[in-house]
């Protein structure tokens, strides 16, 4: 049962992480899920958004981009087309919520991060890989502002680690990690994000074709979780390295 | 065990759905979840969009958005704001997404339908509503093409039936059918589209507060499965009135 | 001489004025000329915009939509279409500024209330009827005002009471309250918000096909200041009621 | 009864017509009224809007402008905001509706007009100096179609002369073509556009302050009609210069 | 060696420069170089954008437009089309970084002047036009802050003069001040701003055909240097005039 | 005589072209100029704009953008204000120019090629590299072209080669290939863009602070133009490579 690049279902595409990817954001890394390549920064300002002042809390808020020609075919630039499509607009709101649910904001103090997803190059699975470089990204920074005196001394505002992957049904095969060509191939299609102690931070399935039925959800819940628990270690590492 | 209008956790709200609410449009619901009021309306044309032109095949797709005054407090208009915010966004997705996991393209034929769901009255649970009554809108809008011999005889463009609602866990509790002032509280909210025999269309969990272990996860899921089951009949009964 | 609905010429469609359609607004009115529905709301928040402060004088002000399934071919959003266009804007500020002329700034205080009137089906006089139903949104705002002292004791807000129709000429006759059937084939179409007292907040007339004659307008004037006078009682009845 | 520039209430400010005022358009004015000082455009194309294609029939249409500091403060440019206000768009629309009062499609054939009114200098009664500059701009536009055979020998698609002019009731007193002073304490303010013949095309009153009795009305429209006799006449003897 | 309108090739159109032209701004000149004429207003007011408050100092900045119909043929209006062009912002950006040049920010105290810059008429050169226009409006909005105390007594804000004109190699032949059937054949195409003294405050070149030689470039900063020359006593003459 | 980071005036920063940083686009380079890193891609289309087609003749346009946090503080995504700047207008402007003066049109035949430049990380001289990359990513989408047949056989659409650079006076010293400390503190900044054969396609000069003189000019042109001959060096050694 090999898959086209030769894998195993439960098997995940070569993953790199590369930190200090930027001279100037607080955090950067560049993460890559096999032809996947994503540039994710994380930039540290003083202050919150003004429906938060005076709260003592952060805020951490995230943007995912596509670069015109990151995909096979070019795309328009959504700075030239004046707005955000919706599928931007949805990445971005679920990077954002997912990397919130590993921040103590009392911890945090009234200091906002921003992470910024760029796709360099995609092949499928560029929102779990952005998610998963962009806690490294923000872990950085938040080891940065300890080092500046931003939070205090003794806080960590950090509350777990976080990663996610893709998982789908290709030709009725669970399948972990979707390459673009066995994402358009598949039946259905899930984006998981977990903590590091394998608990759920997000879990969006999606029919592609046919409904799905409660054993096949489970079945692509154990892939997603054992490749969570993998992408743990390989950012364990690179935060070590 | 009680909730704060008086439900068990197991427990819909009222649900009431009325067809025909526009004179105007091919398919048209007022559905009501609780408080929840959404206007469904299924706008029938001839031909399809660009990019699917010549493939025989049809297109429907979904437009929501919420009155400026549907929530406690008034909020802008997009319209007026220049731009469609990513809530909207990721909710018009969801909703064609999920309409069109049930529908036969080819039966379809080069016709589009297009779904508005508006929002008159917010109390929770805007989507999962908007998505139910939108099902009956849309299965009217093809009774009517039927009749107006838009779709060749004796084809089903409807290849299932579909709805939707939100789960959560309140103060610990597994709960079907949030109102506003527990899906504010929710440590965990999930929305979870259902065919009618019991299939998963989406399944969209989130951990608001704490991730989220297996074990709730599925408690929550057994939940949206038996609520989605009886909003199946409130449907049948709607469509059969 | 009987018209497509068998009305008179002098006669109004039949008008209603539902209150409380709204939960959260602190007025809210669904008025119907005929099949014409408008829903509007009236929104009070304390404070008024910046280049009003400290003035000791409050602001109303109006935006007017129409659910893009309310007419019998579905348009656009202007929320998806990003702009808001030339028409809605007219009538936006067409309602905004009658509902101004009967209300004392000064009494009002600083406080601002806006009138959301959110066309669910149209046929003909949707910007007569919303502002006929705004009123009474309007007074229903006023009253809650009151009631929560956001105003102070024996001050009245409101100078006076305010209704509005349509008239027009059709195939030489004119006629009370157009409706879309009739105003497509109009040579000359006009809208009159009257106060109760028959005088005149806003005239607007317009030459569909000919430029009409002095005569034509007075006697398009009478018409509607009869109309205005049958509103204004259809309005103070739902207000008792 | 003297006004703030020696006027009396029923005289018109000194009003000029310069025709050929753009080496490039097909008609082209410079028309003031007192300070009010308008440049009018009108371009000719070839066919029609998508949607009037193959009916054999013209069209006419108008954009209203003001140059940033046409008025006495600065205001924004509309471009540089990115989108176009209310009242820019209700007097576009207002140009637009006149000017095809008295155009015959037919005899105009399947050729655009695009009339451009912008405002160089701002003091009251800029949308009616708009308008009469307006009509000027077309006429000449029009002769250019007939010498360049764009429209039919023997046709004739003015079917009418137009102008229009501001009244409105200062300090009680009925008063002919506001100036911007005038304007601002107005208790009335109508803007009439007739054609030469003394028929209506366009009858906008507002109530500023208080509402008006119909004998206000009546007064003002009198006003009106007089003053629109006269901007006839000047229209005439520019184009016969 | 005659050119199109028979100027010689180092020979400037006719320049007119006339002052006055707005009874509401503080600086105005319609500025024209042979049919090329741009309306140039000098705005004044006190305050500085946020960016530059408490430092003591004034800003200038500049908007450039062009009138739909300025050009041969009607191009949309930047407003309609909701975004402003590259080339618009292009010369905005250019004008205001040339004035700026010639400003001393502490003399000008913390005050803004914002130049406009529309275009009545296009024949080429028009923003070369423009910087010479605003120049002068620039130059009567400083006096007129030194008549209203704006500015200390016996501080200059402005430390020089400034005018601009095109070059080009038309045929082979560097030429002076290209009218628009000149420019559009120009090989090469340069815009040069200069002081008074004859330095340069902006030189911009461009090969629209050819890449050129160091001795073209030369050849047309000449021929720059001479028509800023020529420019500044036309300048001087209308300032004094 | 040195520099912030040691360098000579006369010397560039190390400049790295590397091939190939795409497997999407037909040519992709990731060029640096010491800590300034720009992603170029070209991306091949069959067919022109509309107003180019019928021609026989191609196209090249490009779009230049900044990563929000390629500069030391966040900058705000285009695509979120809704809106392109100036700047970013103005430089995708001068990089499509440029590449069109070394394009043959006719021999391109009627395909389009995209080059997107977007900033990684910048410090100074972004669009100088933007070009001196985009040549290099032109150049091997020119071969994949005529690799794939889109251009006929023994045709060459590059008519030259090209590289950019910038120039600046810092504290009185004409020098090389400014980095960002540099060019905040510049007199003068030029950016000059010349062919292979030494000959210019754009030359760009601003006084920042004074206006310069010719000498001064002169200087900075010699600087550029032996620049822009190492870089040719360098860009020929790339595509060897």
């Amino acid at each position: 049962m090999s898959r086209i690049d030769g894998r195993t279902p439960q098997q995940l595409r070569p993953v790199t992480i590369e930190r200090g990817w930027s001279k100037h954001a607080e955090g950067s890394v560049l993460v890559s899920f096999g032809d996947t390549k994503v540039f994710c920064t994380a930039s540290v300002t003083e202050g919150v958004p003004r429906w938060r002042k005076g709260s003592g809390e952060g805020w951490v808020t995230a943007e995912y981009s596509m670069l015109p020609r990151s995909t096979n075919t070019r795309g328009d630039r959504e700075s030239v087309r004046g707005k955000i499509g919706g599928r931007t607009h949805e990445i971005s709101r679920l990077i954002g919520r997912s990397l919130r649910a590993v921040i103590d904001y009392k911890a945090l103090g009234e200091n906002t991060v921003v992470i910024d997803c760029d796709v360099l190059q995609a092949d499928g699975g560029t929102r779990t890989a952005a998610i998963t470089g962009a806690y490294v990204a923000l872990a950085d920074a938040v080891t940065w502002m300890q080092e500046h005196k931003l939070v205090k001394a003794k806080t960590q505002p950090l509350s777990g680690t976080l990663s996610a992957v893709s998982v789908g049904i290709v030709d009725g095969v669970p399948m972990l990690d979707l390459a673009y060509e066995e994402d358009v191939r598949a039946e259905t299609d899930m984006n998981v994000v977990c903590t590091g102690d394998g608990r759920f931070v997000e879990v969006q399935g999606t029919a592609e074709g046919e409904p799905f039925e409660r054993h096949k959800l489970n079945a692509l819940l154990d892939l997603a979780v054992a490749g969570c628990a993998e992408l743990d270690s390989i950012q364990r590492a690179a935060l070590a390295g």
